[in-house]
């Protein structure tokens, strides 16, 4: 299954595109779209409600300001929503957080930090390792890179201190 | 031409009814329904696709917490959209605020205050009072009573506390 | 019938410029001034009053901080009044847009996004067309290239992207 | 001198009422008036540009929500204006506040707390003292009193607790 | 797969029982358990590590002020987590949301709107839709009733209404 | 009678000076000092406690953060006290606003707008005119002088935009 | 060592006095006062500043509002201060919360959670702990009591709900 | 007894090295880690466990966004410990503040400001006087160091400004 990544605006890659790269090293295939709620509704409709049929597992929708972009494809599929903040030139990306995950009742969004464009993507890889035990067993893997990681920066960091 | 009033949820018509109210004064004939632009995607791009043809001149939009409703309604229709940001359980009405007056460019909204259902009427009559002289009149009589009615509300206070 | 632009200050004119371009492009004459609600009360009431008389149909009022300006000018006209919060040096923007957006019960004002010129720009023309077919026309069309526009670059963005 | 109080709304009363005990208490003359920077904006621009002749030395100015009231009574005389947010049904009186402190460079407002109306008045006073002898010794007793009494507060709640 | 539900504290269980319900509506198994990140550390650890192990297939986290429970789960185990943030007596949720949200890099957590518990819920179905076409036609046909049901309160509410 | 002004660090005189100039131009006398409310309290004390004695009649207080140094002041001395919030490295200035502004009943501050030293400035000057007709006069001088700039540069700006 | 208790009002106590509880659990002895940092501001210096001497190990703090009763403790004494920020009646407790924890440099107050009195009671005896073996004794006693106190309340809420 | 200092990330160390060198100059010994609540949580749990078998008197964590660090160290811990929160890149430092500060009812943590790691070394310094004469006394003299060295400042800003 693939994931799918809508943008609200072009200028919103920079962010989008550090979700691209988790999904690319986990080897999950996905398709990213510019796609904006308020200027292409019906494409928005279109995409979301064909979502499902088109082979997508998980939709990752990345907006800012009054950001609706992910409460719009929610509305049109049954398959999961994360919704990502975008911080905007206001607000500092309060307005961003709030259009995104106060959804009502009924259509939920996933929403991840502000500009969290890593954890969208580690939140899609997640939801498709439900059916994937290969997936399942690389997220495992992921978390015990990090968790080495960090040991050995702190190791590291440790080191060159005590000199 | 009339007004067209869509509230996404049953329970924001108490602060709706108050539109109405206003409308109904100004002898302006409206339509109030109840659309949610996530629970009836189709029937609000459906509405609002054929809100010019039906007559509409203006569509007031009421909504609460992640408040896609007015924006969703613009994204569809060429005719000026009033959101109206309706204070829900949580964050005193800061979520529905951000999201009816962030809008990105090119498809605006015309927000009004928090609750603020009376002023959502008001300036819809404002508008409509642009091709319509007896619109503007009443407009004017409306803005001349208020102020006399503060006037006397000022003139019987320090009646009142003369004595 | 024209649009009155006005600014609190000659320094919000880089953020207003934007909406004398929208209105520039849609043929719409327009008319800026630099009047503070504060510093020339007198001449921001005169103005006001004689905005209608003047052939005004809307009047957009941009301000920072506490941004009385559109809530001065709606309080000495009928025709509408669009409040361009403009963000000033601190807390990003919040305190223009409470004070534009909040209006009290009886004086509305059409509030757009912080520094959303363009959309204050382009809520005129909405309103304006009411009256206006040509002008209607010229939304409707704008409102297609816009999305024409998106979607060459979604277009153009998965073209690069594929490769 | 005397003190010029001004509200938006009657409901503001229950809050105003509070500074006009206080000046009562220090036997400063006072006037209360009901007017609205935006539904009476003529009572209030002739109000404030009289209120130096009509011999107020202060003025204090309660208003909620989008709060111009001080902001446009200080546009139009050169006295000291003091500001007093009302906190409204949303927001908390953010927005009041807001409305009421961040005025721009040039036309100054004394904003107090949000519904601190003893504090107005207080400040009235404190600022009428500068040339009443009288008044400032008053301001001291005021001063002496209240620490007397929260040390006999202190007093007693230790009485109390130790038995 | 199951759903595993934790909450920080008995006093989140209203909140909580909301998402019961609909996980009970979808015929989706769950476990409910009353687990503090910080007073019973021990156990939140013990049950996030196990959590895969014992059959969960999502998690549900809900917690109020310095809401950290959601992140615990997550750091301990590859399953989703889902953040419900439930509003305190201070603060009306905003600590909740973003001590919920805001994670870091690496770690994420699905965060749904403060007090929006039905909603988690509805997204654990989601996600667990995944996996199995049984529950994902229900999610559409719960869509799909969601849908009608508000399109006949609307037809109710403008038959009424037109009386 | 002279103006008093401390500021709780000497990084914030740059704002600071802006007070400064608008006392200069008013030929207003003033002191400026540094002084901490938390690192020099006694100093603190002394100062407020002998501020009427030493002959100022109007103390401006500027500092920011948890901003305490105005409230202080005015906790040791009858003279007015005008608190000057200052923008810190955090929180955009809310939490100097808020520590500022916020006054428990009894001890009222005059606070002005984040940064606002201009205006903390010319409230000064505006108090002290109520004893001095000299200053009442160049006070209304300076709010003529400055409508009509903000004119001329209206009709600056409208002359150059004509052509 | 004894705790000093100091609040700036006695309509704090209802939340103070779950602080108090906390330490008589643990057999600390405090004594409890109401002292202002505004309105007795004598005897706030007099009293953070003999705190060492008079046997205090610790002193918490509560107020509300411009919350600066602690940071004016914490200027007067070399003893740990702790500030409780107490939610009032406005901002719901933002601005307590702020007023206490933005402290500049040099002089630390130790914040806790809005109304969190429990945890200032705690956190005194957790730092008293340092020098006492039983007191340490006794918060780990705590710690593992209130472990088991949730321990069996999930205990007893998943037996309740199997049957 | 020692200080132990954990920050979340290592991004975060040009702040925490301010505390560092707070305690360099009490001569407090401390040892700094890099250790996540969310990346390497088995590592959180571990160090704080055995913080004070390892012979830490006072803990420092130091966390941005939804930063647990210092909730969880509390959770594993019964010694002090002191919340640092860190300015992220988002919220201008709220997220990290309420996160860190508003801790539900039986585990404390003591806060400071947002990036105020001066005062989260001086708190520790204070907290760890409790049983040192030797500290105590250090701190005494920092603090009337301080004390003359803003007197000094003043001093000097004074005579440089008297010319």
């Amino acid at each position: 299954m693939k994931v799918a990544i809508v943008m609200g605006s072009k200028s919103d890659y920079p962010v989008v595109a550090r979700a691209e790269k988790v999904l690319s090293a986990f080897g999950v295939e996905y398709e990213t779209r510019i796609i904006s709620a308020h200027r292409t509704p019906l494409a928005a409709a279109r995409f979301a409600s064909a979502a499902e049929a088109d082979g997508f597992g998980v939709l990752i929708a990345a907006a800012g300001k009054a950001a609706h972009l992910a409460g719009v494809m929610a509305a049109h599929t049954p398959i999961p929503v994360i919704g990502l903040p975008v911080k905007s030139s206001t607000l500092d990306g309060l307005d961003s957080l709030l259009s995104t995950v106060q959804m009502p009742k009924g259509v939920p969004v996933a929403a991840v930090a502000i500009d969290g464009a890593e954890n969208a993507g580690l939140l899609a890889v997640q939801i498709l390792s439900l059916c994937s035990e290969e997936l399942r067993a690389k997220m495992k893997k992921y978390k015990a890179d990090m968790e080495n990681e960090i040991l050995e920066i702190d190791e590291e960091f440790r080191r060159e201190n005590r000199r």
